[in-house]
This record gives structure tokens, C-alpha cells and sequence, in this order.
């Protein structure tokens, strides 16, 4: 985390020394592996990440005794609970790595998949044949499972990556880079494919996000500050995710009984995900009616609500909406409720509003679902489903490196594809250009 | 021309003022008119194409008057004489461009199109919709018809576009504006859906790639200095095209008549293009025979051979290849010529000195075909084929914005598609997440 690295820089246990050399030598090392790596067979990269699962549960003793002396370090240097929570890595979690390498081992490789393969006059055949990013670095922040997640995830995709953990979760980071390694010399692949940065001096984020003859794109997971400030200052392609300011749309046609429940589900399954809902937009015609029954679902739910004037009139004593609430992502119990004149004023708001994330609408109106769904500029556009199911597994993905909020490249839950690209390929006999 | 445009500031018939002022007052039209743009059909966008197309047919004389008078300005102000021939329209280059528009309408729209759309446990159906990319500003130099091709590219694919020509071409770029224009307003599509910018103040490319709240991507189109600058100073997503540093390897088990040709086709066919070859790498039990018959047939085009000591040897008389032939891109009739053994000194040569452009290799050895396939890194990859063929056209896109270089988003031949983006629509009863 790179607000918070200097707090524990004096601790660091690794002397580096030239951060600037060090990097490029990480960087240079997972060029090298890069090429190793985008020919690598499907069952080498799945033995190495069972050969991964394997070292971890031989060595758990050890990755949780790394574990608790971050945890030390952590109360030590006063480290916020929500901060020490997401640090901890208890067994529960620690058998969820162990899982996830053997979901992401069974999952379909997506390297070398040929699309679209035709033949033109020419007597050429063209299609596009999918291929590994390359090399691929990643900064997030305390949680160390995230270091495994990562690396398995970039590993099946045929890349090399570089991975910048937060200096919290510094020595479980190193013990878990340990399992990593050995699974992959143990399956052949060459051990830079996975790199993790061995120090905590925060000038190795400035460096590795700006190599782009060693770094092909950089994915920041994290708070907002950090992503955005990685947006600003990398010089190598960014996959980013910014705020998820969530919308419902509830239509006067919407079923009374879904509207409810996915009203209540977007707000309050999960306060604290990118993909809950944080404002609510009410067709006029349905306001009287659905207020008062989703005031009451929310309040046994603890939520605080903030209406517009409207809304205001119909609920009474709740508070009212400023403009700034319009814009909020709260990651809490609270919602604001905005009563709308149609579908033009809603998607009006959503587009001034909104962060082009997942917003959903609520109708049983054909052609107000086909409208929503075409004109609503977000990463995901959902018709009569709660905006929790913006996510990798829910898609169907099998694994989630995050959410992109970019129209380039990746959009929305990024899974094992987001880490490719495709190139063409030209299968001739001979044929020359007239 | 950013490299230029100081020269004929002075000449500027518009006197914009404020340009930072300017430039923002196009951004929130162009953001506005995207979200029309995203809602129009597609036979309100054909209409709007072939309207253009007649209003260009009517002010035929109107538009050649003032490329004329681009050309006495260009003369009075030194240009050079391939810029000049650049800036020419003539009857057949104005014939193409009518031509073009009907090409455009004729081609399937990418919008709106449904991918894999599948159920998933939860009762959702998940797939991905094909969305515009919402407003793209596009850079380039002297060609006036770049302004409609461009133009025709953004309007089919539901874009705003705002289109920064070169100064040299100020009066035919704002001829061609009025008759694109037209053609929307006709179609019922907002005007600022295209905008010329009309200014030739080279501070105004400044502020387009720096409005990342009206401007969603930026293609440069032009000399490497240009793209190199923009890509550099961007605070927007750049798609790119840098060089191409093209390459063909010939393998010890290909066919002698396939690489004859090919070999002869990828240098001579055009010389100025990206997808031309400049270095040309032979299997070492090939270049015995084969370099004689090419260097006899390159004789005859006038190509100026540059050969690896190797190659000196069995040819004689033909001047040393050095380290910067081999990174160079000619563009021009000379050819780099290096005699490797094996796939592996010729995969780790392109890996070098390429540019990840275009490369083929020639070979009836279905394994190496196979390996190359996967293991070169490039935007094209070909088998027994001619890199020239690296094009939107060659390739079925129907058109082409430009070769992208890039890795993400858009790789190779941009055409409509590349102009798109794609986002996730969900589909649902009601379902909430448990």
C-alpha cells in the first residue's frame, strides 16, 4: 500500500539497495520468462499449480507463523481492524488458497484458441489465435491471499508476473512466494514467471509501472487513491477499477415482488462490494406504493436512508439527499432514493451520476428493457436482477482478477481472458499480394 | 501536423480565441452527441452515409476549389513533394472517397450484437453486448480524405468523433465538414456527432488527449514522431501504431517456389507501407541456393541488399548489414538479410529487433509452422504467406481505421470492431443473490 509503506520501511528485513537496478532486474527476468511462459503446455502450467498447492499445505505451519509475525508487526505499528482483518490469514482462509489453485488447475486454458478462422479471396485463411498478455504487474494491498490468487490466475493465462503486495503482509507474502516457486520449478516453468517485489520501499511501485519494455500491463487492486494514482503516473497500459456507484431503476410496469427483493438484495446482501447498489431511482407511479414497504425492509436491515424531495414527502422524517449523496459510493448502510419522471430522466441520472459500473432496471416492459439495456453505459447492465451478481463467478468466469470500469481492452468482471489478447493468424500456400 | 503547424498559424482563417475554451466546448458536445449516437439505428447512420456521400457528389467542384487552394498554400510554404502528393485530391482519389461511404453503409453494423449468451446456476443469463466506444478523437496529418474515412468509420460504429486534420489540408478538411454535417442533420443525427476542429493552433491536440471526462480514446494517425508525442503526453487511451519492422523467415523445408515469391512479394510490392518486409531471415541450409535467385530478382526491382557475414559470403559484393539495419524500418527498396540456424535464431531474432508488427515464415514442416504460430509475438502471424496481406481489407474487416500495435483492446487491423467495446448485459426473474 504505498500511502502506508514508509511507516514500516525501516523494518524491512530485505536490503535491496538500488531499487531503480533491482526493479529492472525483476523487470528483465520476467521479460525472459514471458517468452518461456507463452509456451508453456496447458498440463505443465496445471501441474505447477498443483505442485503450488501441494508445497503450501506441506509448509502451513510456516505460512501462518509468517502470518502472525505481520500481525505483530501490524498492532505494533497500530494497523486499523479492518485493516488487521484482511491481513489474518486463519485456516478457513488458508484452505481457500489451497482450493482456489486447484479451481484455477480446472479451469479451461484459454491460450491458443483459434476464432473466426475464414477464407478470403485471396486464399488466404485469417483468424484470431488468443495469446498471454506477457508480463504482468500487479500492485495490491494487505491481503496475502491475493498474492496467490494473482500468481495462479496470471500463471494459467500463460504470462509472467510481477507482484507488489503491501509491506503489512510483507513475510506471509514471502512464505507464500516460496510455494510459488517451488511449484513451478517443480513443473518445469521458469521460477521468474512469478515474481514477488522484495522490498517495501514504495519508489518499486514508480519504477515498475513505468517499464514498458519489461511490464506489458498493470493491474492496481486497492482503494481508489492507490488506482488512481497508479492511472496518473504509469507509463505502461492500465486495467483499472475506480468507484462502483450502482443504480436500480424500479419502472412503473416492474412486478411489485422483484422489485422488492432485488431492492433490498443490491443494498444490503454485501454493504461493503463495488457492485452494491447506492442510489435508488423510483418511477413516479410506483413511489406511493413501494416506499413505505422497502422503508421498512430497509430499516430492520439498519439501512439509513436520504430521499429527494419527493421521496421526502412520501416517507417523512428521513433525510434529504444533497447533491453529494447523488455521487457517493457509500460501502455502508446508507442509500439514497430519488423518485424519477421515466426511464429518460432515470438513465439521465444514472449517465450524470453514476460510474458506469452495474446498474439495473426493474420492469416487466419489453421495450424498456431493450432501451435500458442499449442506452446505459456501464460495465454491466442488468434487467430484473440484484447488481450483487456483477461478478467473475457469478458470470461464469471461474475466477475474477477484478472488475475493470474501462471501456478498452477488458470491461467488467476481468477473468482468465481479460490477461490475454489475440493476434492474427494468416495460414497461406504460397499467396502473394497483387 | 503537430511538427508543423506553427508554420501556417499565421495563415489561419479561424480565429477561435480561447482555444482551451474551444476545445472543451467541442468535448461536451461530443460527449452529448455520443449518447445519442449509442441509441441511433442502423439505418438512421446508412441514411447519414449515403446523404454525405450526395452532398460530396453536389459540392464536388467546392471541395476540389479548396484542396486547390491547400495545394498553392502548401507550395507558397515549402512543402515537400510527397506531402504535397499526400494533400492532392484528384478525380480518382475524390471518386474513392464517394465510393468509400457506400462501402461503409454497406457493411454489417457491429452494434448491438449479442455474445454468449448463456444461463448460469443462480437463474441469471449472462452474455456480452457490443457497445460503442462513446466519443474518439482522431490525430493525422496531410490526407484530406482521411477526414471521411474516419468520419464514416466513428458514425457507422455509433461514435462521436472529433477529428484534428493536418493544417496543410485546413480548407478541403472544412469543405468535406460541411458535406459530413449535412449528411447527419439530414439523417436526423446530431451535427456534433463529427467535428473538424477548426483551428490549426497546435495547442489544440494538447487539450484533446488531455480530456479524458469527453474523450474516451485517441488514434494517431501518422509519422512515428507524432504518435510517439501523443502517445507520451495522452491522458486518454491511445490505440497506436508504431512501426513496423516486418520479417520473413525461411525454413530449411520450404517450398523453394513459395519462398521465392513471397520473399520477392513482402519487399517490392509497396515500399512505403508498415507491413512491408525489411529483414528477411534464411534457415542456413537454404541460403546456398535461394539467395542467388533472390538476390537476382531483387536486382531487378533495384532493392539495395544489406547482408549478416553470412550472407556476404555466398553473395559477394553487397554491403555489411549492422546492428541498426536490423532494427531499421526502410520503407524504402532495402532489405536487411540474415542467414540464422534454425527456428529458435529466428523466433529470437524477431523477438530482438521487431516491432511485433507482421512476421511469416515460410516452411512445409507442419510442427515449426505450429510453433511459430504460438511463439511469435506479433499483431500477425503468418504461414506461407505474403506480409503484405497484414490489412483490413486482406483480412474482411471491410475497412480499416489503422494497424494496431498495441496489446490491449486492439491488436492489428482496426476496423469497426476495434471501434467497439463490449459490455455485459444479465438478464433475470428477479433473481437476488444469496
Amino acid at each position: 500500500m504505498i500511502a502506508n509503506a514508509s511507516r514500516t520501511e525501516r523494518a524491512d528485513a530485505h536490503d535491496i539497495g538500488d531499487v531503480a537496478a533491482y526493479m529492472t532486474t525483476l523487470g528483465q527476468a520476467a521479460r525472459a520468462a514471458a517468452t518461456q511462459m507463452r509456451r508453456a503446455s496447458t498440463s505443465d502450467k496445471n501441474r505447477a499449480l498443483l505442485a503450488m498447492a501441494d508445497h503450501l499445505a506441506r509448509r502451513r505451519d510456516e505460512v501462518l507463523a509468517a502470518n502472525a509475525a505481520d500481525l505483530v508487526r501490524g498492532r505494533e505499528t497500530g494497523l486499523d481492524t479492518a485493516l488487521l482483518d484482511r491481513l489474518a490469514l486463519d485456516e478457513a482462509r488458508f484452505d481457500a488458497m489451497i482450493e482456489g489453485l486447484h479451481q484455477v488447475a480446472g479451469l479451461p486454458d484459454p491460450v491458443g484458441e483459434i476464432d473466426g478462422l475464414r477464407s478470403r479471396p485471396s486464399g488466404i485463411q485469417v483468424g484470431q489465435m488468443r495469446v498471454p498478455l506477457g508480463v504482468i504487474g500487479i500492485v495490491y494491498e494487505s491481503r496475502p491471499n491475493v498474492t496467490l490468487e494473482a500468481a495462479s490466475l496470471c500463471l494459467k493465462s500463460g504470462n509472467a508476473c510481477i507482484l507488489r503486495g503491501g509491506s503489512e503482509a510483507r513475510d506471509a507474502n514471502a512464505a507464500i512466494a516460496t510455494c510459488i516457486r517451488e511449484g513451478l520449478l517443480e513443473a518445469g516453468l521458469p521460477g521468474a514467471a512469478v515474481q514477488v517485489v522484495a522490498t517495501t520501499d514504495r519508489a518499486a511501485v514508480g519504477h515498475l509501472i513505468s517499464m514498458p519494455e519489461y511490464v506489458d500491463v498493470i493491474i492496481p487492486r486497492g482503494g481508489k487513491s492507490l488506482i488512481e494514482r497508479i492511472s496518473r503516473e504509469a507509463r505502461v497500459p492500465v486495467i483499472k477499477h475506480l468507484d462502483g456507484v450502482c443504480h436500480v431503476y424500479v419502472d412503473a410496469t416492474a412486478d411489485f415482488d422483484k422489485a422488492l427483493a432485488i431492492a433490498v438484495n443490491a443494498k444490503t446482501q454485501r454493504y461493503g462490494t463495488c457492485n452494491t447498489m447506492e442510489t435508488l431511482l423510483l418511477d413516479a407511479p410506483v413511489a406511493d406504493t413501494l416506499l413505505p414497504k422497502l422503508a421498512a425492509a430497509y430499516a430492520e436491515h439498519g439501512v439509513a436512508l436520504r430521499g429527494c424531495e419527493r421521496t421526502q414527502a412520501i416517507l417523512g422524517g428521513i433525510a434529504a439527499a444533497t447533491e453529494e449523496d447523488w455521487h457517493a459510493e457509500y460501502l455502508a448502510p446508507i442509500l439514497a432514493i430519488r423518485v424519477v419522471d421515466g426511464i429518460e430522466a432515470a438513465i439521465e441520472h444514472i449517465e450524470r451520476y453514476g460510474s458506469h459500473h452495474t446498474d439495473a432496471i426493474v420492469t416487466e416492459h419489453y421495450g424498456l428493457a431493450r432501451r435500458f439495456m442499449a442506452e446505459v453505459d456501464s460495465s454491466s447492465v442488468m434487467v430484473n436482477a440484484s447488481t450483487r451478481f456483477a461478478d467473475g463467478f457469478e458470470y461464469g468466469l471461474g475466477a475474477e482478477i477484478g472488475i475493470s470500469t474501462d471501456k478498452l481492452h477488458a470491461r467488467g468482471p476481468v477473468g482468465l481472458e481479460g490477461l490475454t489478447t489475440r493476434k492474427y493468424i494468416v495460414l497461406g500456400d504460397g499467396q502473394v499480394r497483387q
